[in-house]
């Protein structure tokens, strides 16, 4: 079976080249980056130099970028480790609605310890709204964090305007960055971001490698303690490879935005076209325009998402049903109910992120699948039953 | 220049046969093990077996074992989960003072957040007592914690008898398997171990991947939040390459364990024989016999261990002095101090460690090196002078 992926949004399959910047360093050029022999001098300049692609990419110094295992590590890093910093300056942070399950069960955590945590509100197109996170600053919010896009819904928040007011307020701003790296131009002064989560297998780079940017002159707590390793603010045998795989995958997304930006929406643009003429009673979730090029989510009345993705699976198409971090799941999207999407229409929603290596020949093929799996679940629901049988009866 | 690497214990190059079990879990089997679809469940079925192969060869369940980034981040979860989950019923630790860095500075961490630690003294043989163990529980003792092996000076430590007492008392025992997983055999049911970390690159396998195992009944805090990924405990996507990688190296490890432990062993006793009778005023840092196979400790009097480190570097050989992730500190060694070597002489050992790939004309040829480098830094001490003066007076 030909298989299509479309979900990007979860992770990518590691780039080829990337691959092959990584390979000298697994068996060859093997040394720990914290020897003092050649071949731990031999790593630590791969680490170097990987860090100074990075920074000059995201518009940091090098001094800034911390490795970490990825997203979610640094995610917690941040909420943490400004926990453990700001704690007794004040317990108040502010992050959004919508944030990944990494910052969401954090939150969670950091409540119990004593800290409050206001929560911003999205409207029905996931956007937060700058004027209430700016009436939600106490005298005692040491924190804000939005995330740059939705991992779910694509939607791109106005990061700019809200590291303005957090600057304004004197307060760190953060933003999760998994979603939006590599795909979006990210300068962190040009933005006023002081602490940015990114994580490589997001843009054709190796899984278990991720980073925290932070601001220099900014004070943060630490999560994973050890040896001199990241200047002493993370603990750890550096991945080595991991790190040269993460600056190889950036360096080419950045090189090769702009063209992949406009594939990937070239495709997408057929997939929400085709699918709003084609099939009747569906919602594309998320913001029109304000959206990451790769996504387009569906809500699809009258039936469940699980059945469609079940469907389309056999069918040899891979999507997903939310977040990939959050199956196993049987509870709603937060995302979508933070969105005021209704319950039923929030079970019945699945998420189709592109890829570089998608053709248009998938996207049609999708499509149809898709038309058919609907209808064919459609005619098994009753719920959809009557709804047809209202509107014979009108 | 034919390069000899003697640094083992700060890393090992990736074994060709692990890289290519990994191969196909980057670019072609490259989905998200959390994903419901076909690239997902091929993802999670490759990690299921993983952590099936893992499990059976410590003599734990699979679902006592959870994927970490590493030793590090292991033991920063033993330590800060411990503390989580029982900082109310106890804020008591104990650790040995050799413990790793990952380990010595979490409890620096601890300490100030309100938690009290005794550090166990070893003996000049790196040894603990574990009568001074037994001495040292308290009524709020919640965590004992004791290296498997030493990353310095290889001692291994007697890990059943202090996991008795620890079980006597009713306290969780942990133990830092980094540096002997993949050497010697562990079945930590046999030994009675409740918790333990260890790490893939220290037995040929890929850095960035690791391990904790819990006990299953056993509770513990979380360190990294997120998304649902090891029975909800440690969020992130998971490193799947690194996962495959882990367990292949494991058991590579494992079924050629007696063969390369006889090899290696033979390499370093080789070495050490030749040392002791070839290089005047030199002290195997050390227990003699319950060593890890690989290790030979040396302190080289009137001379500075970065010198002969330097020196042998030049000639194409890699040790190193103290641990890797010290390095760049200009302190003594803290395990050397804590054997009672004075100060002097802790700054003049360096660690040798030995591995498959290595050979006894590698041997042969490092030992002829080290005499001359160690003659002619002793040349140029003005201690050694100072001695040598001595000798003739006498």
């Amino acid at each position: 079976m030909n298989r299509i992926y479309f979900d990007h949004a979860a992770t990518t399959p590691l780039d080829k080249r990337v691959l092959e910047k990584m390979t000298p360093y697994f068996c060859e050029m093997a040394g720990n980056a914290n020897s003092q022999h050649y071949f731990g001098r031999e790593a630590m300049k791969a680490v170097d130099e990987a860090r100074d692609k990075i920074a000059t990419l995201i518009g940091a110094k090098p001094s800034e970028i911390y490795f970490t295992s990825g997203g979610t590590e640094a995610d917690n890093w941040a909420l943490r480790g400004a926990a453990a910093a700001y704690g007794k300056k004040g317990k108040h942070f502010i992050i959004s609605k919508i944030e990944h399950a990494a910052m969401l069960s954090t939150a969670a955590d950091l409540e119990k310890q004593g800290f409050e945590f206001t929560y911003l509100d999205v409207d029905e197109r996931g956007m937060i709204s700058t004027k209430q996170l700016e009436k939600s600053i106490r005298p005692d919010t040491v924190f804000i964090g939005i995330m740059f896009a939705n991992n779910e819904v694509g939607t791109i928040q106005p990061i700019q305007k809200a590291a303005e007011i957090a600057k304004k307020h004197g307060i760190p701003f953060f933003t999760d960055a998994v979603q939006a790296m590599g795909t979006l131009e990210i300068n962190v002064k040009e933005l006023g971001i002081d602490m940015m989560s990114f994580s490589a297998h997001k843009f054709y780079g190796p899984k278990g490698i991720g980073a925290l940017y932070v601001r220099n002159g900014l004070t943060l707590g630490r999560l994973i303690t050890g040896g001199h390793q990241e200047r002493t603010k993370r603990g750890g045998t550096t991945n080595v490879p991991g790190v040269v795989g993460f600056a190889a995958a950036l360096e080419i997304a950045c090189a090769e935005m702009e063209e992949n930006r406009k594939y990937v929406t070239r495709l997408r643009d057929k997939f929400i076209s085709r699918v709003e003429k084609e099939i009747p009673y569906v919602k594309l979730n998320g913001h029109r325009t304000k959206r990451l090029p790769a996504n387009a989510d569906f809500s699809f009345e009258y039936i469940e998402g699980e059945s469609i993705l079940f469907s389309l699976d056999l069918a040899g198409i891979a999507v997903s049903s939310g977040s990939a971090c959050s199956s196993g799941s049987l509870e709603p999207s937060h995302v979508l109910l933070a969105m005021g999407v209704d319950e039923a229409l929030a079970h019945g929603s699945i998420r189709f992120t592109f890829g570089k290596h998608n053709t248009m020949d998938e996207v049609n093929y999708t499509v149809d699948k898709l038309k058919e799996t609907v209808a064919r679940l459609r005619k098994m629901s009753p719920l959809f039953a009557e709804l047809k049988g209202e509107i014979k009866n009108v």
